[in-house]
């Protein structure tokens, strides 16, 4: 997607580690006018799949998910996000490893929110090394609802965390993929 | 607002300890298409207060405030929470209290995203004791920036948090006052 290239280009820093920072669009600050037309390009991509739920993780995932729900005219659930593994209550969990913040922890959505019934659509700001994808379409696996697949805002494609989620069957929608970020210059596929 | 309140009375569940669970379309399923709703209301509340910029806090709020966000036509800021009192990098920090969770944290906002120019509409899912809005806004304070006042979705009233923050000079304005949940019950202001 176009525009989200040019914006990336524009407004986005590399930071220490590698680490992309889209802080003042995607992540902290929130560009929603942008959102609206990322929302549309999931919408074109995933339209006939009969999406009723879209599923996304906190923090970061929620503000894309849920104007993407609005295209779609469907409810969003965000995974919460714990530290412990022991979760009381009802939920289905998947642990997660985060290299960006070099921890692991649960993610878990009420077993009540996600049945065989439902047809869900993942969406995620970020797409690396897939530790979340993946948790979260284990999450999709134990209800026994249907993944439609996942829409991911930017994947970092030489982290090739969509390399082997693509292989398991997932189909995965990134509106820009970047192929490097070497040297201070971002380059895309 | 009526639509809300006969919601929270269809969906609602008081939990252990008081808690207003909401989880089915608040604050973990999230129901987009009552959002949009809530988020009209926002706008006939604080049209005419030339707000550019929105502000509210990870996890729950960033759902209400991005679609409240894609009304007025402006960028959404959430802040962000750690446990760390020491924080790297040019933000501005504030210390919140959680009773839900029994903790202490910091909330932080990047200083570049702040300015004396805002003019600052906070949005929430919920205001009990007021220690998040209390941040959120000591947050606007420290940016120099305007702060137009508060859209809130659910205001415990008898929690008391707004009565310190309204007499500050803060507008206020909750969709849904709950009076009192005793013996299971929810009843309205």
């Amino acid at each position: 997607m176009r525009l989200l290239e040019e914006r990336i280009l524009r407004d986005g820093k590399i930071g220490d580690g590698g680490v992309l920072k889209v802080d003042s669009f995607l992540n902290h600050q929130m560009d929603i006018a942008l959102f609206c037309k990322m929302a549309e390009e999931f919408y074109k991509l995933f339209r006939n799949e009969h999406v009723n739920k879209i599923l996304t993780i906190e923090a970061s995932g929620i503000g894309i998910a849920c104007i993407t729900g609005q295209v779609f005219g469907c409810p969003v659930i965000f995974a919460k996000k714990s530290e412990t593994i022991n979760i009381a209550g009802d939920v289905y969990t998947a642990r997660v490893e985060s290299f960006t913040h070099g921890k692991t922890y649960t993610i878990m959505v009420a077993k009540a929110l996600l049945t065989p019934a439902d047809s869900v659509l993942i969406i995620d700001d970020f797409l690396a090394r897939g530790a979340a994808l993946s948790g979260l379409s284990a999450l999709v696996r134990a209800a026994g609802a249907a993944l439609v697949g996942a829409g991911i805002a930017i994947e970092k494609v030489f982290q090739h965390g969509g390399d082997s989620l693509r292989e398991s069957g997932i189909r995965i929608e990134s509106l820009a993929r970047i192929q490097s970020m070497e040297n201070g210059r971002i380059a895309f596929c």
